[in-house]
Parts: structure tokens; C-alpha cells; sequence
């Protein structure tokens, strides 16, 4: 006998691209596995930055029309459409960018309807994880990552973590701005030799290079940093690819994304420091990129709000 | 203006020992915390094994007379009891002990209702990643940890798993089995220049000894194993502390567990294998034993049900 559906979660998808594509994807090939735990995803629309197609019974699954109306406005999948969660519903996010200090506030005092772990390492349980140490009244003091699919987040906005960094250092290859194709012709090479005599002096003082984000109380700070090599960052395997193409480092984020994703060595690491753990932080490490990743930490979020679905029996 | 209470969750604690009572004092800490975010613990009843005190309260709470007699009764924390789940209640556990396949069943059909977090690596949230990874469609395929408090779980029950292997090993310091006393006087000795000589010889390979947990598809082992010492379980910090006592690896899973936490040393690592994580296996790594750990463990999972206790506005 089957179980019977518990959960009903009907799903409008906002962007269609390569994550979303995976998430329909999975969605389908999951239906098996989540009947047997009685949740059921009901995808009832799709949209992408021009039209929005809905399933022909949309209305009977708690979207009116004006609702619908303003998911076709959406221009971003990652807007907070504060009146959805006013409304009762939830909202999933892969990039979420608060527009200001209110619409912060609306996402926060919303926080048990909105998942964005799929923001930070793909579907690393980072915020997962955070927001429990948290709830246990376990105080975050600190969080070090070392980031690479992520680092498009945490350079978000970029004008002011990443962009202005990315400008000096490139301005480093001369008084003018260079062309994309100069840069790659010859100012890789000046990049990549400036950055190999960085990685010797490090290497003769026993140390590596990492590029990490710190987050503490007091702000936020992302940079290349020299690390002993047997700190937990400086033991981070597939190391070898991160200074083969240092360079790479400073050019776009997301070329470092798409370097990693290529060689198929990318992952993040995060660590963690609390009072529970202060001498042996929380550390979460692995693959954190990927449309295929990324999409199942999207999908473990949607299944994580089913409680808030529940059927009446 | 406060935020209003939107979750009400009222909680019976069954065994008061050294995580229990951190427990109760995380819940008073945090109530201005929980407030915040619109949820309320209410401790309505306490047992140990002789008896159970309960709330002026306690019936308006949903618990019934026929319920308290029930958990009175429970002479475990750890038992199932699966009455009180049949009734729409949650239970939390440290260390869930299922007896026999029905029992397990019940657990499984009632999984949204369950949390034992705290059972495995103390708060590290190693179970809520392996759900994520499971209800995102992920198929995991094998799981690799070096355990210091788990090992108790993983041992557990240990007539299968961890007491013949126990057994064996203490039984090779003579042909007759040793008394406490005799073990600790002239065993651990023994032990102790055998262990060495292990030690010693895989330096030489240039590998390490770690004590791990495999779980696959086709089964479960645990033991010491041989690993190359920049693997990831050989690269584990701490592991000075395990090489030092490489004997009590043997002894009980209770004397690691202490030696641990009182050189305050103690970390688990866990890694996990599925499709999204085959190259690069999700690792979490971090503090895995403590009382004051393993409560805010607990308390998380306690959070985590909120969604089924919303009271209607």
C-alpha cells in the first residue's frame, strides 16, 4: 500500500537556467522517493525573464491572478517578493539580494518561510548549519571560508567586496586599462609571475597562499592570504590548482568558478567558530559548484518547508 | 513591540543526566533568543529512571493521563515509544535504540516526527546532511568516519558490532579474560608497546593509524585502519592525542569519549560519498563530544520541529 500523500508543495520556478533545468529535472526523478515519504512537488508554473506558463489548475493551488501578476513582473529570480511571503507562501532562493535595510528586515521576520542554501557552496549545508548553531543559542563568532563557486556570492555587491579589488589589482598591469584580450595575451604572464614569486616566498616560510573570506562581528574582509601549510585552509586538497592558475584568481570570479568546474576539483571549505566550537571549529568542506549540486541543495530546501504543507488528513 | 509567539513547544525530558541538565539550561538561555523569532519552549514535565515530574499545566499541553503513566514507565531514553508518535507527538533522542525491524519501521514511517541529531558527532549536523542529500534525489553511496564520542553509537548494539571485536582484542593480552584492575595495571602495558610497534611500522610506510567507521551499501566496518597520512582521516589534527592512548582505542568507547573531552581535543570527521560528492565527498568535520555540545545538538532538533507546533494567529 502506498503512503499517502502528507505534503502537497506546489512550486512556481522563477529563471530556467541551468540550475532550474536540473531542479525540474530532479523534481521528476524524485517523485518515486518522495511519494514513499508522502511529499508531493506540484510544479503549477515556470518563467524566465519574458513569459510566465502556468499549469491550467494554478488557482486551486493557492495562487490568484494578482499573484501570478506580479511573478511575471519578477525581473529577478532572486528578488524578495515580500507580499508572497505577507501572503503565507514561502520563497527559495539561490542568490537572494536584499535591496536595503527593509527588505532585510521582511526576509528575516519571515526566516522559517524562505531556504537559500544553494547561495553559499551549492548544496554544501552551510546556512543549514549555521542557522542551528544559532537556534541552540551557541554564539557565531567567526566564519573563515575558502571559496570558489561561492565567490560570486560574498562578492556580491561587487562595487564594494570585489569590484574595486579586482580593478587595482588588474591596474597593477599598467597606468591604462588593458582589453580582455591584452590581459589574456600578456597580462597573464606578468600576473602569473608576479604571483609565482608570491607562492615561493610563501612556500620558504613554510606557507601557502589561500583565497579566503573572513567573517567576524566587527566586518568582512576577502583576500588572498598567506596560511601555514598545516592550518586547516593551507590542508585543503586539490591546492595544486588554485596556484597553478593564480592568475585566474584575480580576473573574474567567475572564471574561477568555471576553472573549477572544469577540472572537476572544485569544493569550498568553510570553518565555523562558536563557544561550542572554539578550539575545534565546525568545518564543512566539498564539492561547491556544479548546476547538478546546486540544484539538489534547491530541491533538499523545498523538501525541508513540507512541513508547512501538511494536508489535512 | 514583541514579535507575537507563533510556535508553542511544549517538552517532556526523559533522563536528566549530564546533557539533559545542559539542556534545560541552553532552553532558559535562550528563551529571549527563541522569543525573538516567535517560538516558546515550555519544559513540562522531567524523569529520570525513578520518576517524573510534570507541570501544574501538563494536561493542557496535550499530554493525557494514559501518555504520563506511559513515559513513566519509559526506562529509557532512548526507547521508541511509538504510542506517543501514533498520538501526533514528536520525540528527540540521543541515542535512538531500535529493537528489532518493527520498531525501526515505526521510526522510519514517523521520520518527519524524529530527530537524533545528537546521536552521531554530538551537535555536528551530520544526520540533517545526510537527510538534505537524501530527499534532494542523491544517492549515498558510502559513508567514511573517524569517530571518537560516536563510536559508542556505532558500536551500539555492540554484541554485533563493537563487543565481539572488543572482546577479541582485550582477550589477546592472555588466554584468560582480565579483571578491570589486572587490565589497567599490566593490559594497558601490553597494549600499549603492541600499539607502538603498529604505530612505528606504518610511519615507516609513511601512513598513520586512524580508528574508522565504513558504511556501504553491502555493509558496515569498524576498525583500526592503515591510512597515507596526507589522506583526509590522516590529515586530522588531534590525532597526536589518539596515537598517545592508542590502547584505550580498545578499552571501551567510554574511556576514548572521556580522554577526549578531557584533553578537550575531541573532533569527529565525516565524510560522505553520493553522485553530487564522489571526487570531493561532503566532509564535516569539528567538536564531537561534550555535554554542553551535545545539548545545543538537541536544542537545535527541538527548533527544527517548530513548523508542526504553530498555534493559529
Amino acid at each position: 500500500m502506498p503512503t499517502p500523500v502528507k505534503s502537497v508543495l506546489p512550486v512556481v520556478l522563477l529563471g530556467c537556467g541551468g540550475v532550474g533545468r536540473y531542479l525540474l529535472r530532479h523534481i521528476v526523478s524524485c517523485r518515486p522517493l518522495h511519494a514513499n515519504q508522502g511529499v508531493a512537488i506540484r510544479v503549477v508554473g515556470v518563467a524566465d525573464s519574458s513569459s510566465l506558463l502556468v499549469a491550467e489548475d494554478v488557482h486551486s493551488n493557492g495562487l490568484d491572478d494578482a499573484l501570478l501578476t506580479q511573478l511575471c513582473a519578477a525581473k529577478s529570480a532572486g528578488s524578495p517578493l515580500s507580499s508572497l511571503l505577507a501572503q503565507g507562501h514561502c520563497q527559495l532562493f539561490k542568490n537572494p539580494e536584499a535591496r536595503g535595510k527593509e527588505d532585510f528586515q521582511k526576509l528575516v521576520s519571515n526566516f522559517r518561510r524562505i531556504r537559500f542554501e544553494s547561495t553559499v557552496g551549492a548544496g554544501l549545508p552551510v546556512i543549514a548549519s549555521v542557522t542551528r548553531i544559532i537556534a541552540s543559542g551557541d554564539p557565531v563568532s567567526r566564519i573563515v571560508g575558502s571559496l570558489s563557486g561561492t565567490l560570486g556570492y560574498v562578492m556580491n555587491p561587487r562595487d564594494d567586496l570585489g569590484g574595486m579589488d579586482v580593478a587595482r589589482k588588474v591596474s597593477e598591469l599598467g597606468p591604462d586599462a588593458v582589453s580582455t584580450k591584452d590581459f589574456l595575451e600578456s597580462g597573464l604572464v606578468q600576473l602569473d609571475k608576479s604571483m609565482e614569486e608570491r607562492v615561493k616566498a610563501a612556500a620558504s616560510r613554510g606557507n601557502v597562499l589561500r583565497y579566503v573570506a573572513e567573517i567576524e562581528s566587527t566586518g568582512c574582509q576577502v583576500g588572498l592570504k598567506e596560511l601555514p601549510k598545516d592550518s586547516a585552509l593551507g590542508r585543503l586538497r586539490g591546492s595544486d590548482n588554485v596556484v597553478m592558475h593564480p592568475s585566474l584568481l584575480f580576473f573574474s570570479p567567475f572564471v574561477w568558478s568555471s576553472l573549477y568546474v572544469t577540472t572537476d576539483c572544485s569544493f569550498d571549505q568553510v570553518e565555523i567558530y562558536s563557544r561550542c566550537y572554539q578550539s575545534s571549529p565546525l568545518v564543512i568542506q566539498g564539492a561547491g559548484a556544479g548546476n547538478d549540486t546546486t540544484a539538489a541543495g534547491v530541491l533538499a530546501d523545498i523538501i525541508d518547508l513540507q512541513d508547512l504543507f501538511q494536508t489535512t488528513a
